[in-house]
């Protein structure tokens, strides 16, 4: 720290993200990317869209935020478009949270929350998940702050029905709730429905997952006009810029070609339903995962062994330190092969003594 | 605003980016972006990098990094990178400002600054510029705040030699000071070298001017190491993966070939100077101007007549509506077909009654 450093970051401790390897990993399955290359349609616009980087992208994001309010049947004043969702959730809690109205969220969740709250210097209150892993919403019914909860949540994967999600928000209409749709489209359901009757929901949602865009940086949010322009309010004091113009360009394209995400997400419930099965049979517990990740654990070996000996062999998936969950690793679903050669490793270190 | 807008931004005015006009505009000349495409090499790279989208970026942009470091003539551990050099120069309005110090900066200058201290709730003092526009180095020596100085300022385009910067810098040694290299590339002097004796100095650079990359969003702050893991630790507790795959890429390509940026730089510098000199003719009074923009004005009419007539005629420039500049335009310095139709309009309005 430089003699410079405002004493108000103090207490910040950063947001790690999970390691991007450069050698000896076989199989990366540890930030939940997508096995799968960008749509073709992506690309072309993509590498369209470059050549004349000389100019500065629309900080509108018109075009990008038409063909998504096309696709997720709103309109365009309701979509706010960030540098990945990471962004616009930050937006949220700059937003929404503040001395009198702190952020409230589960104790078992998206780790960058906590960041989130610290580095904006708002309150937070972490609600433990019940003994399952499982949120219980009358937990939240009474809560004065603002709710953020991904659903599916990472890192159990386990997924929330809309009408639970539907009595929070109507048990306080002048409570804001955000709900985190990262992982939505392996199973889950998504709540941009409840838009029509709820203007206290946000929605965000991100390409990193089911559209292969991890590496382009690109996330929305789906709120009421009114909370969208706060979030813009924001965006506009920040980062008016803040999405570059090849990545836009590939999210149209992407939008294009919904017929491939749907694929591609079929594929990783397919391989999630075959990694469970087998797991299941080597005696290990998988979470009810509606996410493209498993969340396992064994009564045998903990968690870091588990974590460590599948390293040793290629295998990268990603350990967690905090208490509740320091047996469990939550492990990417991949393509076929990836996910044989994680069984196989697997089967190896639960036969070993 | 909706219900749920947090107080503490009731006074926040965002910052208005330059329009980008979707029609109707022959020369846009409004927001100092390059004329000239970007390099092939970053082309190239950009391409190849956007077909693996699917994985994250490196956080840590090590490849971009190590090259940026080389070409600068510092260690890699001296950089760090943002997604455009207003997120750096953001970080550095978090991290070195606060309540005990005020951010301090000219009264005309890079316009974001005072929504950067606003947005992170931070006192900031505007220190006027003298009647003929320069900074007066006297007026910042005994100023305790973290000191931003664009250098060359903008929308004036006057430079500041290195000895002036370095007055400052030595007068306190525990006083930050940010120069924010945006438009040097166009005949200014960077500071970089003074990093050697100096660690209360931060510089930011950006990839949008002599680099063409503007739509790819790219910028660069250089420091002492320990004024980088400051600004990291602010970039990892808001967006870890905070330049996309792509933008990285092209970075790395656009540093390949310094050869193209410098002929790019050589010819704005020479069309700056033809603009100069036929409107002096005209009796148009240009402050000398170091960037790749010029700022003019006419004592016959005003400031805001010309920017709506050159509008009429399809050239798009930059008029400010404060106080001291109302009178002024900025004009950025195109290639040399835009540069003469510019020229050509500004002759015919000043040739009307």
């Amino acid at each position: 720290m430089s003699r410079f450093f405002s004493d108000k970051y103090a207490d910040l401790t950063p947001y790690t993200p999970g390691e991007q390897p450069k050698t000896g990993v076989l199989v990366k399955l540890n930030t939940n990317e997508s096995p799968f290359p960008p749509s073709k349609k992506a690309v072309e616009e993509g590498k369209r869209a470059l050549e004349s980087v000389n100019l500065y992208p629309d900080p509108e994001h018109t075009l990008f935020r038409e063909k998504a309010s096309e696709v997720f049947g709103v309109k365009k004043e309701n979509v706010i478009v960030g540098n990945g969702s990471d962004e616009v959730l930050n937006f949220a809690f700059m937003a929404f949270c503040d001395e009198k109205t702190p952020a409230v969220f589960p104790d078992i969740t998206y780790g960058f929350y906590t960041v989130f709250a610290k580095v904006n210097g708002v309150p937070y209150k972490e609600i433990p998940l019940k003994e399952d892993f499982t949120v219980d919403i009358n937990d939240y019914i009474n809560e004065k702050g603002t709710i953020f909860l991904a659903n599916p949540n990472a890192p159990t994967g386990i997924a929330l029905p809309l009408e639970k999600i539907e009595k929070i928000l109507q048990s306080d209409r002048d409570r804001m709730v955000v709900i985190d749709e990262a992982y939505v489209d392996f199973g889950g359901e998504s709540c941009i429905s409840l838009l029509k009757k709820y203007d206290n929901l946000l929605v965000t949602m991100t390409f990193s997952k089911s559209r292969s865009m991890a590496g382009a940086r690109l996330g929305l949010g789906i709120g009421s006009e009114d909370v969208i322009k706060d979030l813009n309010t924001l965006r506009y004091s920040n980062n008016p810029y803040n999405v570059n113009k090849t990545t836009l360009a590939m999210g149209y394209g992407a939008l294009c070609d919904e017929v491939y995400t749907k694929e591609n997400c079929k594929k990783i419930i397919e391989n999630r339903a075959f990694a469970v099965t087998e797991l299941n049979k080597m005696g290990i517990q998988t979470l009810d995962s509606r996410a493209n990740f498993l969340f396992m654990k064994s009564e045998r070996k903990s968690g870091e062994e588990i974590y460590r000996k599948l390293r040793e062999k290629g295998v990268l998936v990603r350990h967690f330190t905090s208490k509740r969950i320091e047996n469990f690793n939550r492990v990417t679903i991949g393509d076929r092969e990836q996910t044989e050669k994680f069984i196989q490793a697997m089967k190896e270190i639960m036969e070993e003594k």
